[in-house]
């Protein structure tokens, strides 16, 4: 199966770090399409990141379709124009939020969720409140991390302070999870399951499985209710280029 | 005070309609600048629709910030990308959907809301959740009009289905007030209110009485916790345009 | 427009104050009455207080009724029979509350009420559930001052443990605004958002520009569903004065 | 030990009825003082009727705090002022609707209320948020009886229409038990339960028998805590005479 | 009346203490028939212990069925198997956890729960979501004593650490009562309230008494809805013995 | 990677209809080893049947883990001691209903239940509090069937009454897709996603991709907060069999 892991801001080496991830967990017959945004933000970490870097994203999903993966998925934790793509898609389409957390409730009763900047925990929240994790996930915690500082891989500091936060939640949230809150933590989440000897989860790798595992039961987007397909309709400007395909 | 009404679809002859049902409202003293998105849907009636309208709005958010204006009111009864615009927005940023749902609160103990398409109730649903609204919210009925069959506001027929509707809600439901679910239905508001006895509320011009409310209050954005304005940051493409100005 | 402004409790000195707030952000067209009651106890601090404020609470509704007010302020920070207030009137009757808190949600996306003695706090916690503010109020902090005490408003060690608990408030609740939690807090509004750099909001204030936009807009009290005015009923002993009028 | 059964309206032979139904279920070494406000409404139907039977409620409460009774019984189902009257009370105070409600817990996953006018139903409604009930409780059921016209206990077509709409509500929302929504339902308990086969539950006697068991406990209301007895205080006008004691 | 008081573990010690506790405050007439499993955990502190306590608990249930007590209390704080044990009697069951937390809500309007070991904390926080508790209790607080630790009535130690988490409750939660979180603390009641001055409350006693007011009402469990009767079923191999009764 | 399936009821005619649903979604390199409790219910229907399948399903997990599994399957939609599974379980345990519900949501924004019995509707309703679904899952809905007569799966008349259920739940919930509320159902599926045009999921089927997906993450269950292993403990008379083993 061929699954499209869309990074939705515009950071190649992001992308590229994912899709390492995300290879190391898949199985053999499925090949991973990593792609990012060809216009938008270069991280997304506000409303407004989020809101200008739907086009690009969208546009990604359309390109999929058309190229017929059979899944697609959205990796950023907040799961930017999940519904929308869930819209105009027939292939599944999975957020890594939902996933991590998703994952998280089949092998701990509670878990923390180990972010970035401060400025990303409302939005965490208002994901726990979407997919009913409100009592699951004890507490989202920054760690005051940009997103495009956790691009260099290499720095054991960041690590030092992403494996510090962990640990207070585990010692404080009386959690017996940790998921990690950024796409761009994907590569740390081996590393810290050994580290913590608890589970510790991230979302790329967890949606990559979800992917495989709804091929494997033939299940696709429903276009009926909520995600059936918008009609036809004109857009103006710069947008027309993003406006749904018929 | 100058208030912008920012209508985030393309279609100008919205924009009238709505300018002139916040005129009637105004003080004498307010000044309306009605604008239209220069980009995006002709409507905004799906989660694609909404996430391809957000550009051209927030594009007349920064505009209207750069011009001094007092507020802004986005005219849309989904409140479409109400978080961005108060992330870049210093004075205040009113969403139609939150300003006709608090005015219902003050003069009825529940109310149900009377909208559009089927397909744009779950939309409504999720705002009621956002605003704390599920107990004073009974139901969000759906007419089947599309927004821009409501362009032609001579067309008696529409207005009939409408009036029928809110006359369920008042029998079915137990309400005491009915909230008017689409801005191209500002100009039903009075007339409406006079047939059926009870409040009947219209967001455009609920959210520009509360923007002059605010303004007496000397009350804007808080530029603290979540709505403070993001860092500069690069964005690629054809988004640069949109991205958030210094 | 007349508002008339119900100081629910006895204290002539506390209606003073209010209305000199109320008068400094009332339209030049608006004229405030500011009564108090005629009978009950002299600071609402305790359901019992809140219990026996009623009766004078709700003959002040009557008179202003009679005396044909537009709206309606009910000028404590625990919306004392508020709904009661609503079934009798036709007026708009708002609840300084519930008006604080809307105007909170319209600049920020969270915000603390600072408020009196920690006895008032379960009242306010009430409020909070029953307006869905649940989740936009982070908490409810309590300064130790007697309502009464807030009379002295020369009084500037008061006003110093005020700004410092607003200032608790925002460094450890995460907040973008302040919520004053009683009446004869409305003089230092002004002065804590100035001090404070993030909206600070006074529920009398709020409640007067409420009620002008009420007004602007024709809407008054549903007298549908539960706010319908009850049926004339035999009242016995010293409450016949207060019973409802025909 | 004595329990004061308080109607707080001023209805003798509404007092009568309940007194008769809680004599019948209670010990032999209890006493029964059945008493009703001296002043007030005829009944309580209204928001604005049960604002102004607080003092007299409350009077009985300081009556009864006064003469040494062990606990106090409010006998209308909204519990009105039972949070002010649980403040002036040493002894425990127990309102019908929360004791009917337990009770019902205790025999049935799921029970319907069947109660008078449809405008009492929105208070029902916000005593299950506050005593946790809303899942529990599957329908609050008017039947359009007021409260005054079930006085008269002999009538059987009264009968017959609450005995019909438990029926309906047996039938249509699946639950195992009624809780009767009114002190004026008392003496129809025990035929009813008999003609339904599930069990009907009353307020008052239920009221009666918890009165008992927190006597045996040697539980009283606490007096930490929101309950702890209000401070001194002035209260002038006519309300002073209902001025809690020292 | 005779209530079955059931101890859902094996241990004798506590099933005397629990009965001295039970007989302290039964009515003259109310004959504690105190029996424990004949098989099972010799306490319970894990959903484990719980699975397997529940084949034992259950035959007493059908015992007691057989013998005619009328009622039954399961007297184990996670009130195990109390749906299973309602749908195979007709006689009232209580649990001790919720008969707890509803006396305690007729004293104080919020209390913490005092209880064993942490892993039985999410016991107890399941429980107040199930019983409408989550706004009442503010906090469950674990001592780390172990179950059988408790049997050792006279341990001097023991009681001190569980004052101390009382006292901390009442400091830290500002609440006005305590429900004491094991069958095994119902000796430490008495002594526990005079100590604390604010009502401490044991669940085998307030369950007692709550049977003893169901009796009082004639109100035995519904045999309608969920608590309906199962009808007859082959069950194979060992656990065939505990299969219901015809 | 070996998963044992396990069906919690006695019946092998359901181990087997199961095992063919499994075998035919999991991959190569997954062995499914069915297995059934060796005592217990012969179908689970009632809170007292799930209670005394517990130690029979407990008994399969503990041979599981003896057996060096890599992960069980609970095979009964009300997921029956998926708790203590997870404390005696280092591998990871899936229950089927939490299963299914989480697929349903990657594809679909709401979902109904079409489940066997009315009785076990309560039961699923409970799931979906505890599972964060109650907003996701529009209703859940009995078909009458019983469990055991879903074995005989030639039956087209059964097929067609569940078939016919979720039309009418298509029709009148507004759903986008059908979650099927019993592993009997399992042999359904495909048919039924094929009729119906929208995803119908199996929990079986569902649980055994999550299987493969944790799996294919190395993640297991943490032992770590509430689902650490139960300590030693004595365990007396029949049930010591079922102890959890050192």
């Amino acid at each position: 199966m061929k699954i499209q892991l869309i990074n939705p801001n515009t950071s190649m080496a992001m992308t590229d770090k994912m899709a390492v991830a995300a290879r190391q967990v898949a199985f053999a017959g499925t090949q991973i399409l990593a792609v990012q945004s060809a216009t938008g933000p270069a991280s997304i970490e506000s409303a407004n990141d989020e809101a200008l870097a739907l086009p690009g994203m969208l546009a990604q999903i359309q390109a999929g379709e058309a190229a017929g993966v059979d899944a697609h998925v959205i990796a950023c934790f907040g799961d930017p124009g999940l519904r929308a793509a869930r819209e105009i898609a027939t292939a599944p389409v999975i957020g890594i939020a939902e996933a991590a957390m998703q994952m998280a409730c089949l092998v701990a009763s509670s878990f923390s969720v180990v972010t970035t900047l401060a400025r990303t925990v409302p939005t965490a929240q208002r994901l726990l409140v979407d997919y009913g994790m409100t009592t699951r996930c004890r507490k989202v915690r920054a760690t005051g991390i940009a997103v495009l500082e956790l691009e260099a891989q290499s720095d054991g500091l960041l690590r030092q302070r992403i494996g510090d936060e962990c640990r207070l939640a585990l010692r404080d949230d009386g959690v017996g999870a940790i998921v990690l809150g950024c796409a761009g933590m994907a590569d740390l989440c081996t590393e810290l399951t050994r580290e913590l000897g608890v589970p510790v989860i991230d979302g790329v790798t967890a949606a990559i499985k979800l992917a495989e595992a709804l091929h494997g039961l033939g299940l696709r987007t429903s276009k009926r209710g909520d995600y059936a397909a918008p009609g036809p309709k004109r857009y103006a400007g710069v947008m027309a280029q993003f406006a749904p395909v018929a």
